[in-house]
C-alpha cells in the first residue's frame, strides 16, 4: 500500500445505513445521491491512490470485488450499461463509482457528471429497500 | 466474449497517427480531444461490453494493460491523479478512458465530463510528440 488515510478519505464516508457488503479487499456502499438509482461506491479497505500502486494480486482481488458488485447491480436494476470510474481528485483514497445507467435516465448517454443536479438523498425506507435488494443479488 | 462489433464500436476509431501501443488484450490510442493532455483510450481488442462478462483471467490481463498504460501516463505527465473510467453508453465496446489530471486543468477537481468544451484536436506534430513520449515511457 502507499500512504495512509487523511481527512480527505472521510469524504467517502456514507451514512451507516448505506453499507451494503464487505468484500475481499473493499466494501460496497450505496452512494448518498440516488439521482441515478443504484449508484454505489466500492471503497478499498486499505489506503492507496492509484491502481498501478497495488500489487498485481491485490488489484486482481479488487477487480473481482468490482465485478461481483457490478453484476449484482445488473441483476437488480437491469441497466442498459454499468458505468465504472476511479477518479479520486477530491478523495484520492481508491474507490470505484459504480453506476447502473438507463436509457431513460436524466444524463443518458452522457456521463453522470455532465448532468448538474441537486443531490437526491432518498428517505431511509427507500435506502433500506435498495440496500436489501443489492444484498440479495450478491448471494 | 459476449457479442460482436457493430457500427457503434467504430466511434472508438481514432486517426491512425494516434495509435500508441498494442498490449496483451487491448490497444492504447491517444484520444482525439487533447483538452486534457495525455487523455488516452485503452480499447479491448475483442468485443465485450461489461467487465463482469469477461473471465477472471481475461479481466486480470486487461487490468494489467490498464496499469501499464496509466503508469506510463504518470511518468510522462506527472499528473496529480490519473482518472480511469469504463462508461460505454455511446460505444459499448469495452474501453477505458485514462486521463492524467492536474490541479491546474480546466475541470479540476471535477470529472472531465463536467466541463463542457470544444474538442481540441492538436496538430499532427504535437500528436507525434505525445505518442512518442508515451511509447518511450512504456519501455
Amino acid at each position: 500500500m502507499v500512504g495512509t488515510c487523511d481527512e480527505r478519505c472521510r469524504l467517502l464516508k456514507m451514512p451507516a445505513d448505506h453499507a451494503i457488503a464487505e468484500f475481499g479487499v473493499s466494501h460496497l456502499v450505496l452512494y448518498d445521491d440516488q439521482t441515478f438509482p443504484g449508484y454505489c461506491l466500492l471503497i478499498l479497505r486499505e489506503h492507496a491512490t492509484e491502481l498501478f500502486h497495488l500489487t498485481p494480486a491485490f488489484r486482481t482481488a479488487l477487480l473481482e470485488d468490482v465485478c461481483r458488485a457490478a453484476e449484482a447491480l445488473q441483476r437488480v436494476f437491469r441497466p442498459t450499461k454499468v458505468n465504472y470510474a476511479v477518479l479520486g481528485n477530491q478523495s484520492p483514497h481508491l474507490h470505484w463509482h459504480l453506476v447502473p445507467r438507463r436509457a431513460d435516465d436524466p444524463a443518458w448517454p452522457r456521463p453522470v457528471w455532465s448532468h448538474p443536479h441537486e443531490k437526491q438523498v432518498p428517505p431511509s425506507a427507500r435506502v433500506r429497500e435498495l440496500v436489501r435488494a443489492i444484498r440479495d443479488a450478491l448471494r
